[in-house]
This record gives C-alpha cells, structure tokens and sequence, in this order.
C-alpha cells in the first residue's frame, strides 16, 4: 500500500440556520482546503452525507459539488454510514491515494439539517436505527443512547453528574474555535438545571443539530512532494471502519462498543501504536455516553472507567488523554456527514501545529473514531506528522 | 496497483412488490455470490443503494446487510451516485483490493421501489436532478429524458420509430433470462401502439420502476490463487468514473454525455483497449435514448449514428456490439441501485462463459457503463476473461 498524506484542509463554521445550498457549502469548504494544499487540483471527490436526499431533495452530491467547485469532469461520488459518513468518504479517499489510482484527492462532509422542522430531521436521523426495530417504534437517537446511558449508570454504579465534565470540557475548548457553534462556557450547575431530554440524558449531554462542511485534500509521497509544502508533512498512519448490529437489541453487550474495539485494535495494529502513543483522541460525542464508550472501545479506559477520565482532568488540552479539542460535536457541533472530516481537519490541525489556542502541546499523533449510529460502524484513522 | 478480480457473482430476481426487506434482498444476493466465490469470507462490504433513506426510511445499509449475512464486524458502508450506485460500490471495492487494504470483499447493489406509491418514488427519483433547477419545478427522469430525446431527433433528423430496436432487442433478450422482470416478446407494432408516457417518450422507451438486488466477490490474484477456483479468472481491466454537469441546462452539448466520453477514454487507457477490442456493452437503457448517447459517448458509433445501429442489427447478441444482453434496464429491470452490479454479474457471465441460452460467442471482454442522472455521474468498467 503506498501512504497517504494530508496535503490541506478547509471547513465552514457550524451554524444553524444556513442560507447557502449543501453544494454551496460543499462547495466553500473544498475550495478552502484546496488553497489549503496549494492549490492543486484533485482527481477526485468523495462526499460525506447521510441525509440531504430526505431533507434536502437531493441525492447525487458528488457531481453537484464538484462542479460548484470548478472541477466539473473529475470522478465524485457519495459515502454514506449514517453519522460516520464523513470518514467513510475519508476511507475512500484514503484508499483511492493508496491504490494508485490517483495522486490528489478531496474528501469532503456536509450536512444541512436546520431548514426542515425538527420532527422531520429526528425522524431522518432515525434512519441511522434498525428501522423495524427501532424508528418505526419511535426510537429516536436520543431515546437509544438514554438506553445505553441508563445501563451505564446501572451497571457501574455511576453519578449522573460525572458526565457534566465531558460536556464542559467540549464547551471550554469551544470558546477559542471560531468555527465553532456554540462559543459560551459551561459549569456544573447549568448543566445540572438543563432540562432533561429523555432520561437520563440531558440537554448539555446530546450534541445540537446543525449545519456545517469540512474537507481535506489527500496526496501520494509523490504528489506531496512537488507541491510548494506549506504545511508539516502528515501522513495517515492508519484508516480502519469495523461494523456490529444496528439494532441496540441484538448486541452481545450494550456497553462494549464491538466496532470501536475492532477498528481501534486494527488502526493500532496497521499503525503499530498504542493507546499511549496517542497525543490527542477526537471522539464521537454525540452524546456524553458515547464519549465514554469510545474511550473505553479504543482502549483509553477500561470497561467501567472511561467515565471517571473526565472527573480526574485527563481529557483536557493538558490532560492524559485530550478528547474535542475544538469542542467535539457536542459545542462545535455534530453535522452528521460532516463530522468525520471535521475531526479530521482538527487533528490535522493539531498535529501540523496549527491549533492556536486550542492547541495540544507538542502534538504529533492524533486519533479520530467517527461512529455511525449507536455504534453499527465505527471508523478510526491515526495521524502521524513526520517532520 | 494490484490487479482485481471476479470471484463470484449473484442476483435475486428482479421483481415488483418484493415481499423482502432491503436487507434480505442484500444478503441473499450477497449469499449467492459469496457461495459462487467458493465460500471464502469478505473482509468488506460496499453497498450501492440511492433510495432506501426516502423510501424505505433507513439508511446504514451498509452495517445493516453485513450483519444479515452474517459479516458482523467486518467494514461496511454505502456508495451513492444516483442511479450509478452501483457501479460507485464497484469503484470503492476495486480501490479496496487495489490498494492491498483487503484481498476479498464483495460489493452489493439493491434497491426496493416499488412498495410505496408512485408519486413518492418519481419524487425521489427526482432527487437525482439538480433539484433546484429541474426537480423542483417538476420536471422527473422521464422529462429530462424526453428533453434530450426530442433534441436528438431535431437535430439528426431522426424517425422516433428507430428507438424501438433498443427495445425489442432488450425484450428479446430477457426471454431467456430467469432474474429478468419481463420474459415477453415486443415487436414494432406494440411499441408503436404503446402509449406516450412524455413526447416523444413512449412506455416502451422507459425502463421499469422495480426491486433487486446483485453482488460480487472481488479477490486479490493471491486470495484467488489460494481459492478452489470454480470459474475462469476474470480480471478487472478498467476501472473508471468521470462526471458532468447535473442539471442539463448547464451543458456544453445536451447530445454529448461528457460523463461518458471522458469514463470511457479513462478505461479503455487503463486497459490498452479500445471499442473494436470489446465483445459486448452493458450499458445503462433506463431509456433508449440513454442506450444511443453511451453508444456515441464511448465510441462505437459517431454523434449522431448510435442510434442506426440497432436498426442495422449490430446490437443482437451475434452483432457487432451486442447491448443489454440478459435484458438491459428496459427488460431486466432498473432496480436503480443494483443496476450497475447487475451489469457487472452480467458481464462477468459473460466473459466467463456461463450465460446460457444468452451466451455472445467468444466473449472475453465486457465493458458495462452505469450512468447517475441524465449523465452527471458516468461509470465504465472493462472486465477481460483472462485464460
């Protein structure tokens, strides 16, 4: 296989209420990463997107936002894995680099979710679910990480409160993003007033819907080397997805996340690294359960302990383990098909030096774990810089 | 890049008012071609499916469809391009084995459209236009067809008749074919006595709306060398993708399916080939002007004759570039995000010889075209019968 390196990368601020079309917005964030790489042009583009066909009306993005782009001709196509549907597009790129197919690549993951009435995107959002068994019943993602939580709290004999930190953490590192949606601080006792949304999830536990576009431009040694290099040589040292059931019923244990254990182990494996070589770990908060089933899955915690990294301050910019380090979907925001490649671009940032104030020091390998679902596929890259 | 091949194929039938879900379609396809392979596991899946988020409201095929199989855990995800899903699955599996990530996966195209009403599935359908300029103001495939239907009788002064040999040939063909939605025969006068669906569209232009599901098993030349090989080895020869505008309005030539020109002349390079070396054409007849446009787009025929060489025979199986071979999109069926897998599984029977009453003589290289849109998304692969 020949390696694959991020040569750029772009993204538009999380918002709600965009005015801009998804190929504007696909459009605007591709453009960015490619002046980002120099200004290259690529071969190809793979997209990120879960819902536009049901909230938007339209499928077939790829083309579209190619050639709102100016890069009408070149091959694109869509990837789709519920809300990890921005690092599949990313395994796609990284596979079309490492095939040899192409020396230049763009990944790009949007999502445009606040223009239709909030029933309406839940119920889409649904069908990431095992919809006979799931949607149809009127589950909604919410409703099924209230599970998981609960059983958490059961099992382990858990405070609620101690996924406060989790939340505050994602909102204090948000306060220094710009690209960020929420930028307001939070303490404990808001987080304890917040309203309960489906028990014992509360507010400050569920990341918001938004709207939002990141992207990435991937190269071969090759194509990175004739490129004026403005930026630290990164390579992707590992791209690995795993898959369980969908439907939460079927799983062999509620809380061991079968695709984080088997992605993270063969990122781990393809990389030749460990949970201690990691610097940074931008994980999937969707909802503060899953960062902890996440940090437990990737092997950060053992079974039963994610949850206390956060009470014990590891999970901070200085902390053992830094988690959402520009916020994480809980405050920058979770844009299902974009957040893969948000994740992405912030660890790229962070490992290139390029972080500012969120920066985690002397930052040089990162890991991103994007999970479709309550955890049917979970995607995991590592991120290496060379130099 | 490491050479890709064929190990194995299988097709559900295509049918209406398929009593399955989406799953089961999935699985008993994937089933069916994991069997041919000679029983060997997949290290991943890519599904190609446009419609089940908006029809059948469930996303995650991809998780979905491995576990049903009972590939629990290994990658999953879903390619999306429109009505060229397909095809895009096949592009991210070949990249998959290409690169040496996998030695085997397999690649799954199903699409279910026919429990819903008929209004709802146009509409979404429709979702493959550029949907603020064309969808939105009513227009469905089947008027963006007419449109450049109309233009190319206008401009060759062509007889509409002249289209009825896509057709009949089509019709012809999926007689002897078992998975083919219609087994009976058509003639001029009943198409010329079918009804006008949208001028100068008639019914029998037009592909049906329907349900179906194919698969393939793609191996490295190691992992097909360890296999028992039950079947002749068949080597991807081309791979390749290349896009257009979306909406029509906005081409450089409604008659020139850029898409197509460009895909095509990127996989005949990739093979040393070109169109005299092909044996047969599975291209994309969603409608017969569609059939005349791939022909001149990839070369067998010059702008402005694809259309004559039905009607000089050149297209029958003994012809001189024999199309839709078990049926086409017209008589097979246009399961829209199977078709493109469903071109291949044909192609690759083909080539291997095992197409029955069906059989082109002497096949040994297949090219299928799978088309997203009216042409914005535009996917050509060459399969070559190497022993």
């Amino acid at each position: 296989m020949r390696d694959v390196f991020i040569a750029g990368a772009g993204q538009i601020p999380v918002t709600k209420n965009q005015d801009e079309s998804l190929r504007q917005m696909g459009a605007r964030a591709l453009t960015a990463a490619l002046t980002s790489a120099g200004g290259e042009r690529v071969e190809a583009l793979f997209v990120g997107n879960m819902l536009s066909g049901m909230l938007s009306h339209q499928q077939h993005l790829g083309a579209l936002v190619a050639d709102a782009a100016g890069l009408r001709g070149i091959e694109a196509a869509t990837a789709e894995a519920a809300c990890g549907s921005g690092a599949a597009a990313m395994r796609w790129g990284y596979m079309a680099i490492a095939s040899g197919q192409y020396d230049a690549v763009a990944v790009c993951g949007m999502e445009k979710m606040t223009h239709t009435d909030r029933y309406e995107t839940t119920r889409a959002l649904a069908t990431a679910s095992d919809w006979p068994q799931e949607g149809a019943h009127g589950h909604s993602f919410v409703s099924l990480n209230a599970v998981i939580m609960q059983e958490y709290l059961r099992r382990h004999l858990a405070n609620r409160s101690l996924f406060a930190a989790f939340a505050i953490n994602a909102h204090q590192n948000a306060l220094t993003n710009p690209n960020a949606l929420f930028q307001k601080p939070l303490d404990i006792a808001l987080y304890e007033q917040s309203p309960i949304v489906q028990a014992p999830i509360r507010l400050f536990d569920a990341s918001p819907i938004c709207d939002g576009a990141a992207a990435l431009v991937l190269m071969s040694a090759e194509a990175l080397a004739a490129r004026a290099a403005p930026h630290p040589r990164v390579r992707i040292a590992a791209s690995a997805s795993a898959t369980d059931s969908v439907g939460i019923h079927d799983r062999h244990d509620l809380l061991q996340l079968q695709g984080a254990i088997l992605s993270s182990r063969k990122a781990f494996a393809q990389a030749g690294l460990g949970p201690g070589d990691i610097d940074l770990f931008e994980l999937h908060d969707a909802f503060t359960i899953m960062a902890v089933l996440s940090l437990e899955g990737a092997g950060f915690a053992e079974p039963g302990k994610g949850l206390w990294l956060a009470a014990d301050g590891e999970i901070g910019l200085d902390g053992k383990i830094p988690i959402s380090t520009f916020g994480g979907l809980k405050a920058r925001g979770h844009p299902v098909g974009g957040t893969g490649v948000y994740q992405l671009v912030e660890a790229w940032l962070q490992v290139s030096g390029q972080a500012g104030a969120n920066q985690v020091p002397n930052a040089r390998v990162a890991m991103t774990q994007n999970v479709g679902g309550t955890g049917a596929t979970v995607l995991t890259h590592i991120l290496s810089r060379e130099e």
